[in-house]
């Protein structure tokens, strides 16, 4: 047991933070700017992405990167105190090729993808040249539910004809968005099993019967790249378009959601440790009735209490890091839930407690701390809603519990009333 | 004691739940279109305003109503249940020309203003003729100690000159906003009494020297009448714009907060329950493995909790509109404080248990529960933070307990050991 | 609407607020020397009964008292405040004659008793003469669930024949308890209504086969007069002694139950205040750091928001004996499950928050603190665990949901974008 | 970072479970018998304790040990899950010579006796013939702030002399305590440096003038080994009992919390574990309403959130005992006020969800749960209150915070309404 980062993480560490002071962070405001004017900053993007892969910064997410892909192969315990660094800015893991939705995207083509698939989709993900989105989420099912999902991927011939609406769709409004993967039925007979009748199936945006309804604001926010709703009418893809076997969808989210999950989570410990600097900053400049912020017993009482919860976060998330690659995603999909539930958590209590010391100014988009509660507020469904976690990880110990029944017995002491 | 309300509120509560149901709620996606297509509603609004003032459902908040002004006068007690009424739709309150901070602006002119301010200011906010905004917090100063106010509004000649910016300026932007109150040091001298350096000024809008610089979002919502920042640079009005005396800004503060802050306290309330009832719809319609959201333990838990919730807030809301008729405002001024805190920690959970029930829809523009949530966490500072609250009560309390110093003590039992 | 006492409540508040001041709180020490030393302070206690009962101060909670039973009739609601200050000390209730679980079995057999029962039972019960206690929940059965319940109550010819095991029969131990009320099942019949399985009868408690097994202490507290584990073995008693009819236990013990668990809310908020006294007292008093606790912002806000939930909780409880009086205990059940599970969580807070502030002397038996913080333990199970209350009031609301099922869609938008 | 045991800890970790399983288990009831029988089950102890000095499971807690001492040297990072399996058991630790206070007065020995104090006390208590205890706790001094303690420890001739009261003095009634260390004013002058008018001496405690006043229940309970109250008058030690140097007393005080309250949450740990197995074999058994508790959704979240909760404190007390071995006890001192926060909060949940599984058998000594209940209460003080702790953790923050004052400006955005 150590609970130090290796010599090798350290120095990444330093390399990527340096990274985002000289490039990113003096590229907030500008970014920021032309987001209010409307337009997606590409331009600045592809500048810092330029410099990001010249540096060797580049795909870090992707322990399973071969010979001949662009990126520095990291486990997953080695990417995560990365990702927690670009988490400080919303905007930093598109620049690392490091973004969500993409890095599952290029996650799930790792493992299930043809080789005609890889050439034609996964290269230019892992160069940067292109992006992706996914379709799950659907507006008129209990999505948390999956097997609710009603979108239908029927074969017809030799294609595959798509038919339904998904929403928060991320990325769909990105200038260089190219594809979706789609999740939907592809047997729909009642009687089949209900973790056996969907797939996933890639459909390039510009086919015909793809429209991008809206983009979605969440929480009044719209997202450059938009979580945007689209419509698939009598989409005709080729067969080939299929990933992995018809029916295994449910397995392909499953391989998809794990390390999306982890790179989620140490995102959001970067902004939980960046909330926390906004405030102590704050805290020790502002003054009301004769004192600094700082020096109230209740707001102590906050930045201790923050303190604790990241640092037990952090070090949650890296152990599930570990698990995952020591055991494998599957092995680790409870922790997976665990820390999934737990850093939306902290991450709304942190962020709540720094807008308190904020005042009013924390309600506006002057800082950060506007955007990052109401992300906290969506944190709590994405990738599933805490509640199915909750159960997910309840039932895995109940189960644990049924196989030591009577276990607590001798920890009960009969009263001494009861002998005679 | 009698926790019933009278017959004649029963009949008011009736009259507007009719007004809403046949006139406000049909109207509220026309009224969303507009705002969306980023204009203020006004047509629409106009439309129901002389409706309501033609069904005597105007101005019914304010208990002080002369006998040549229009409206319905009411004690807070009664026009408590309207405004939970009210508070259902965000912006129904201005229909029956009961909106904030318009009410605050009459309450306060009504009992400080010259006749030739009545005159010029009051008559025609009372009959909805114009609208009005009013200017206290800043954006440089830690506002939530009002003492720390450095906008200034010095006596020059026969003028006031006020230089400062103001921020969360509610209805600046209205079209049919056509003064600002703003509160400012007209005392600068430092040796000065802390609480008689401030006064308050009435500043038509369109006097030169006020720039309205922005709309700032509340967490990235905007509202359409705009919570704004407003520059006052070199900006002269007559000495006769002087609200009450030079030096009691704070009294007229006071005088201004406490019933605008039990509207607004009510109007929570009604959010609430529309919150609840949106939950509890939503979970007797959606299922997920096998069963409807309605039939899981821990939601009926949100359920049960938010119902307790709700009912102990209107009591405490309604107690303390009661204890301002009885003893007055400044009577009630601790009370006041107490529902101001609970009131918006009560919606952020209830707002929030619907959201979570609610899944991704939650998150997006097509319910009231973004808008609530945002709101909500803005409601913990509006009218001052939280924290600001707790204190007074707390030092309320101390002084009590100060005064019965030693009651306790028999409630102490001395160690028998002790004794001999 | 109308949130004073009345001059008759605001009278009674001051008799036993005196009685209490110069009777009560000064045997407190006597009281618990008594206690520590092993024996019930019968003495003590009834010296005091004697002294409330010649004041008329005596069965104050029965608001069904007959002319011709001691005592002075009052409403719930006149009833409920003098409650409340009976709280302040765990053994007072019982000088006014006015203690659990005798009030609930005086209420049950003032609505069922035949006249023999009432000459017998009754009569000496409200005369303070004996006293009584009652078995419900069993050891081994899961009685949050009351259809649960497995003692058996046989008929067997012109008797009755009780076999089974209860605990936390209180007042058991009490040198005065001369009977206890049993419910079992009469109907063993698997294929009976689960409702009407049980019935209630009077047991003598010193019938041959009542033994009491032990007294079982509350977290590790033993109450002088006995949360006690009584065991019933082919107890015999005569058919007589049924209360009410056979299969009726169900409807008997909702109707003990309402008035009982107001009582203990009242009783609650009592200690509440006590609490909130201690605490300040001490934060008054102690100094660390250089300042006194009660300077310290984090202790303002516990202070604060004790003062805030007490005032809800008891606006909320007055009301739910409000309700009782106007439309009867039936109609005020979800209020009285909901001020059950409020009062004991506010409890837990509030004295929760008076330990921290007495540090280590919070823990000792010199406060009462560490009395309320066990029992405030055992309120969130005495009458039924939080969870089946919670359980109760949402499927309460959700009845009423259902029933106005739509009427929420008006107030969703659908997107513009969906127009077309 | 590695987040697997070692495998020397693995082992040690099966060694001390299969001991506990074959002996201490066992003996569990026969303990809690003689306890309630009134006499420190010593005979049971012993042979427990002369079986785990054979097995090589002695003094685990002491990372100094010296090659002439009983026992295995273990690390902080070593022992830590040990500590956890001991602590499943409330009386365990006796068994391996690893319980407090001797674990910390051992520690303090080793660091600071001289070699006739080793001789004398130290030798002794690491064969675990004797005990021992410490007195630093006084009644009548708000002890969080130690600067308060008035207890006097002053020079007279080659004498010191002690006079005051201490409580809380753990150990003291176990028949095989021998001494006190007690804490006190050894330089009583107001002016002096208040961190150095303190000093630790050794008292017998037979010596005259000690007086064991009181057994000071926890909440009701009586530790068989006692929290006791003592009183020292004109208490007269040779000169040679002054532990380290004169005005010493604060760094002896911090050098002996830390290890301790490492030991503390450890065992904290398991009692949270054991808990949490109580709460899911009693939910598998009940029913209620037709389902097993085990199957309703709020008992599964308490389980999932137990689980989380458990998890991350027991990486992060892991994380605190890694650091004190390769920083050092002082470097770790935040780190371990973390700890000493987090772990009394997170019992106290865990604890308390179970005790609500159980209903009123949660109530009883029939099971470890009351037990647990009011000793988590008690660790929210024992070794320092959370609010000092939590002042602790914020001041080490802020010192940070304003080390690199100004460095969140980049994260700012200023609004472009601004810029012109």
């Amino acid at each position: 047991m150590d609970f130090a980062y290796s010599d090798k993480v350290e120095g990444l560490r330093e390399r990527v933070s340096a990274f985002m002071a000289a490039h990113v962070l003096p590229a907030n405001t500008q970014w920021h700017r032309q987001v209010e004017a409307g337009r997606y900053p590409l331009d600045l993007i592809e500048r810092l992405k330029a410099k990001a892969y010249s540096e060797g910064l580049w795909n870090l997410f992707l322990p399973a990167l071969k010979d001949d892909e662009p990126g520095t192969r990291l486990t997953n315990l080695e990417y995560a105190p990365l990702a927690e660094i670009m988490g400080r800015i919303p905007w930093a893991a598109e620049v690392f090729n490091c973004n969500a939705p993409d890095t599952g995207n290029m996650e799930i083509l790792h493992m299930f993808a043809t080789p005609a698939q890889r050439a034609q989709w996964l290269a230019p993900l892992l160069e940067g040249r292109i992006r992706s989105c996914v379709g799950i989420t659907e507006p008129d099912t209990a999505s948390s539910d999956p097997t609710n999902l009603q979108t239908t991927i029927l074969r017809d011939g030799s294609d595959y004809v798509i038919n339904g609406r998904k929403w928060f769709t991320t990325g769909a409004k990105h200038p260089n968005n190219r594809f979706v993967i789609v999740m939907g039925l592809s047997d729909p007979r009642p009687e089949a099993d209900p973790h056996a009748r969907h797939s996933m199936v890639i459909v390039p945006f510009d086919a015909p019967g793809v429209r991008l309804v809206r983009d979605v604001p969440i929480m009044h926010h719209h997202a450059p790249e938009g979580h945007c709703e689209v419509l698939f009418r009598d989409v005709r893809v080729p067969a080939e378009n299929l990933l992995g076997q018809e029916g295994q969808g449910f397995a392909l989210a499953q391989a998809r959601l794990g390390p999306g999950r982890v790179h989620h989570c140490m995102r959001t410990i970067g902004q939980c440790e960046l909330a926390l600097e906004l405030l102590m900053e704050r805290a020790l400049e502002r003054r009301t009735f004769g004192r600094h912020l700082a020096d109230y017993a209740n707001i102590q009482d906050w930045i201790a209490k923050s303190r604790i919860e990241i640092d037990q976060l952090r070090l949650h998330v890296l152990r599930a890091a570990w698990l995952m690659d020591k055991a494998g995603n599957q092995a680790a999909r409870i922790e997976v839930s665990a820390i999934k539930v737990a850093a939306a958590r902290v991450q709304t209590q942190v962020v709540d407690r720094a807008i308190q010391v904020f005042g009013a100014m924390g309600l506006t988009p002057d800082t950060p701390l506007s955007y990052l509660w109401t992300w906290g507020r969506a944190m709590r469904f994405i990738d599933g809603p805490d509640e199915v976690h909750l159960r997910t990880i309840a039932r895995d110990e109940l189960k644990k519990a049924k196989a030591r029944r009577g276990s607590t017995a001798a920890y009960l002491v009969t009263p001494s009333a009861h002998q005679a």
